[in-house]
C-alpha cells in the first residue's frame, strides 16, 4: 500500500479542526516552539518508507526515551526488574504519589516517570558510563550517529524538574532508589533531551515489530517473547492515564511525549511516528492521537 | 494446527506446581465448587474446535457477563455511553471508591463492578424486558437457547452485595444511576449468575474474533471498528487490577470471573475459554491465567 | 455578666457584612426555612439565662443529634465503642469514603456520618425501642416532653440520603455494622429530624459543661471524667473538616449541624446556642461561627 | 497543690506496665538514647517549679521546635500566613502527599513537617539570619542562653531526610516554597535538632499558659487572642494523628516530638513537659502520653 496519499487525505481532514490545544510550556525550550509543524513518518519490517510534512525535522522525544532505556535495561537485567517497578496501568495521574506512598515506593511501572526514574537507577548501577552507554544504544538501534542530547533543555528540566525530586526522594526514602540520586537525575533528565525526527523515531523502534531484531542491522535486541511483552506494555502504560482511549481508538502499542511525538508500533509489519506539538489535557498529541486513530481506522490496521 | 495436544502438555505442566490459590467463598455456591476441575475450549472463526478437560461443564461466568451487557449497551446507544462512563483501567482495587468520588459518580470504565452498574442502568431504561432481553442476546450469540440465570447464586449475590450497594448508592448521590436502585441491582446481580461452559464461551465470543459477525448465523452485532474497540477495552480493562500482567503475559484481550473462567480472543483467528476455580490474590483464576501464558508463548499467538 | 446587651452588639455588627451563604437545599424542608431568621441562647450552669431574637423557634437540628446519640451510648456501652469507631479528626470531606476503605470500615470518630450510624448500630443492639428511648433520653436531659422527631424530614432524608446508603453498605460489607442497614438507617434519618430551639439545645448541652450533671434535675449522665472527654471529642470532631478553624477562632468545644444550628459548651461556666440557617462552603452555619468568634473574643471566654 | 508527691505516684504505676515501645532509630544519634530516661518538669505561671527524674537532662526536641518557628512567624507576618498553610488536623499519615497533591501544595497545619517547612520558608524570607534569630527567640522565652542546635543531629536528619525533601519538592511544584529548598531545609533540620530539657521546655511554653507574655521578663510574645489561638491550634494539630486521641485522655492543648518529649499547657496555670524516648506506634512518646493522661485525670486539670 501507498500510504503517502492517505497522510495527506488525514492531514487535510485535521486541518478542517483549527487548532486545539497548547504546546508544553514548563520550559523556555518546548514553550517557543513552532506549534504549526506536523510530520508523520511510517517504516516497514520490509524497509519501505512513506513520509509528510515535516518527518525529518527533530523535536524533544522527552517520554518516548522511557522506551529505549526500558527496553535496555530489560535486555540486560532479569528478574530483578519486577521487583523495583510493577507493571499495571497508572490511573489518574493524581493518584501517582498517593501509588507510591501505598505501594511503599514501587512505581506502578516503567513507562510514568517515578517508573523510569528507577530504570535510570538500575541503569546507573549497571552501565559503565550511563549517558555515553544509552546514547550509544539509541544510536545503534536507529542506525544514525548524530543523535543526541540537547543539554540546554536537560539543564532547564533539571532546574523545573522539583515534581521529579519529590518523586525520587520519595522512593528514596523507601529504599528504592540505590544511587546518589543527582546521579541517577542527571541521566533522568538527558534522556528526556533526546531529539529525534519522525523518520529517526520510527527507524528506531521497528525492532520492535521485527520480534526483537533491527531490520537493517540483523542485531537481535530482546528475544521474540520479550519483544512482545514491550509492545504489551506500551499498549497498557504508554500514555499516562489515557492509555485505555488510545488502545480504544488507535489499537496499537506506543509512546508518546510532551514534545508532541508519538510513535505506535505495528508487530509484523511497521513502526510509525507522528509529531504535532500541541496537546490535549492529557499531554498527548491532539494532533498525533487524531491522525493515528483515522490512520488506523481507515487502514484497519488495529491489532484487535 | 491441532491444539489438543497441546492444551494436554501445558495441562501436564501445571499438574506439576501443585494447588495454589482458593475458590472465592463469599457465598456458598462458589464456595462448594469442586476445586480442581479444568477445562479449555478453542473455537476458530472458520468453526474448528479444539477441547480439553471438562470444556462442556457449566459454571459461574460471573464478571465475563459485564462483556455480554457492554456489547448489547454499545450497540444500541450511541454517543452517552461515554458520558456515563470512561474507558480508562481501574489501578488499583482500593482505589474504586475514591475513584468513583473524584470523578463524581463516573466509573473508570464498564467492565468494573461501578461501570458495569451503570450499563444495567443503561439498559433498565433502553430495554423492555431488561433480564429476558439480555439473556435471549446472549443465546442468540451462542447459539445455545439453554443458557439461563441461576436464581439461587443472583439471590446469594444480592444478600452479600454491600460493597456493590455502596458503589450504586454513591453513584445516584452524583446523578449517574437514572433508574430505581433495586431495578438495576436486579439486573446485576441476575448477570452474575449466569452459568455457561467454556465451549458456550468460546462460541458466544467469536463475533468478537470475526469483526463483529456471528460465524454461524451472520447475523452482525457490532461494526468492524466498534468490535475491534470492545477488544481494546478488554486489553486494557479485563482483569481489574492485573491488566498490565495479562497484556504482558499473554497478549490476548479477554475477560476473567471469580468463577474461575477467562475467555480470551485472538481477532480473526479465535475465542479460547479456559476454567479453573482456584483464584491468584488478585481474583483471577490462577491456573487460568498461566494456562493461556503457556499456550500464547508457544503458539506465538499473542498479538503483540 | 448581663449578655444581652453584647448579642445584640454583635448581632448589629454582622448585619453589616449582609447576606451570604445558602441554606441546605438537599431536601425541601430545609430549603424553604426562611434564611434571614437568628437566635441565641445561653443558659449558665447557675441557671441564668439569656437570649436574643428567634431563641425560641424550633429549626431542624440535624447532626447535633449525633452527640445526644453518642452521649447516650457511652454511658451505657464500655469499652466496645473505641473497636467500632475510631476518635481521631476526619480530614478532607473527599475522604470520608477512602479512608472507610482504607480503615476497613472503622469511621474516624462518632461525630461524622459514618461514625454515628455506627452509633445508631450500637443503639439498636442496646435499646429496647431505640427511637423512642432516644427520644426520652433527649426530653430528659432537656427538661421538655414535647421535643419530637419531624416525620416529614425524616422520610425526606431517607429519600435522597445515598451517601449515607453507601456508607453503612461499605461498612456492612466490612462487618462493622451488626443490625439492619434499613433498621439502623430508620434511626439515624429520625435523630437528623428532631427540631429544638437555641432555648431547648443549650438546656439539653448544659449537663456537658455541670460536670455530667443535668442542673435541673440532678441526674448524672456521665462521669466527670467522660463528660470531659465528650467535649474533647467534640472540641476535635464537631465541625467535619472546619474543626481546626473552629477550635482556632471560637476555642469552645462544639457541634454543627446543617440546619444552621451551633450549640457550644464553656465547662464550669455554660452552653450556648445560635441559629442562623445560612452555611458556609464547608457546612457550618455562616453567622453562628462569626457570632461564637466575636462572642468569646470579647468575653474572653475561649477555654484556651 | 504540691505535685512533686503526685508525680512519684505516676511514675511508680507506670514502672508496673514494663517498657512497651520502641525509641526513633532513623538516625544513630536518636537510636542510641538510654530509653529507659524519664523526667517530668512543670512550670506554674505564678513562678513554682515541679520536678521529677532526668528533668534537667537535655534531650532531641524535634517537632516540639514547630510551636517556636510557628509562634515567631505567627508574631511577625500578619495575614498571608493562613494563605501558605491550613489550619485543620492533619487526618491519617498516609495521606500526607495526597493531600498535599490535592490541595496543591498547601499543607494542612504548620505542625506537620510539610507545614512546619513552609514556615521556614516564610521565616527565610522574613530574617536577617534565620538560623541565629530563631535560637536566640527561644533562649529569650526560655531565659537560658546555652540552649544550642545540635550540628551532628542536623547533619543525620539531613542525609537521612528523603521524605522532607519529597514534601518540600512537592510544595516548590506549586509554588509554595519561595526561597531556594537548600537554605529552607537547612533552618528545618536545625530547628529539629535542637536540645533542650523538660525544665527548659516547660519554662519556654509558659508565656502559652500567661496570656502570651514571658512571666520572668515581662515581655509580649503574642497578643491575648493570638496566644489562645496558638494553644487552640496545638490542640487540634499537635499529635500527628494522634491528636483526637491526646485531647480526649489528656485535654490539654500540647506538642510532642519522636526525641520521646511532650510539652502541655493549661492556660493560666502552668506548663508542663515530660520526657521518655520510647514511642508508641504513632511516634509519640508511650509514657508520656500516659503519664500526662493519669496526671490531668487525677488533678481534673484538663480544660474540658
Amino acid at each position: 500500500m501507498h500510504y503517502e496519499t492517505l497522510f495527506q487525505e488525514i492531514h487535510r481532514e485535521l486541518q478542517l479542526i483549527g487548532e486545539i490545544g497548547q504546546v508544553a510550556d514548563y520550559i523556555p525550550e518546548l514553550a517557543y516552539v513552532n506549534p504549526d509543524q506536523f510530520g508523520v513518518h511510517l517504516t516497514t519490517v520490509g524497509g519501505e518508507e512513506f513520509a509528510f510534512g515535516d518527518a525529518e525535522k527533530r523535536f524533544s522525544i522527552q517520554s518516548i526515551a522511557k522506551v529505549f532505556t526500558f527496553v535496555l535495561a530489560y535486555s540486560r537485567v532479569k528478574s530483578t526488574i519486577w521487583e523495583r517497578t510493577g507493571l499495571e496501568p497508572a490511573g489518574t495521574p493524581f493518584n501517582s504519589l498517593i501509588q507510591l506512598e501505598y505501594d511503599k515506593g514501587i512505581p506502578r511501572n516503567p513507562l510514568i516517570n517515578a517508573g523510569a526514574i528507577v530504570i535510570c537507577d538500575i541503569l546507573a548501577s549497571e552501565l559503565a558510563s550511563p549517558k555515553e552507554n544509552i546514547l550509544s544504544f539509541i544510536r545503534r538501534i536507529t542506525g544514525n550517529q548524530s543523535i543526541d542530547y540537547n543539554s540546554k533543555v536537560a539543564l532547564s528540566e533539571k532546574k523545573t524538574g522539583y515534581r521529579n525530586y519529590a518523586l525520587v526522594n520519595l522512593m528514596k526514602s523507601f529504599g528504592n532508589i540505590k544511587n546518589d540520586i543527582d546521579k541517577v537525575m542527571e541521566i533522568y533528565f538527558h534522556i528526556c533531551s533526546i531529539e529525534m525526527s519522525c523518520k529517526e523515531l520510527s527507524q528506531s523502534f521497528l525492532f520492535l515489530a521485527n520480534n526483537g531484531i533491527v531490520p537493517y542491522s540483523g542485531e537481535r535486541i530482546l528475544s521474540v517473547s520479550r519483544t512482545k511483552r514491550v509492545n504489551a506494555l506500551m499498549q497498557t502504560c504508554g500514555f499516562y492515564d489515557e492509555a485505555g482511549e488510545f488502545t480504544f481508538k488507535v489499537g496499537l502499542p506506543g509512546k508518546s511525549g510532551v514534545g508532541g511525538g508519538i510513535v505506535a508500533v505495528h508487530p509484523e509489519k511497521y513502526a510509525i511516528a507522528v509529531w504535532s506539538p500541541r496537546l490535549n489535557k492529557k499531554g498527548n498529541s491532539y494532533k498525533g492521537m487524531l491522525f493515528l486513530e483515522e490512520f488506523t481506522t481507515k487502514t484497519r490496521s488495529s491489532i484487535f
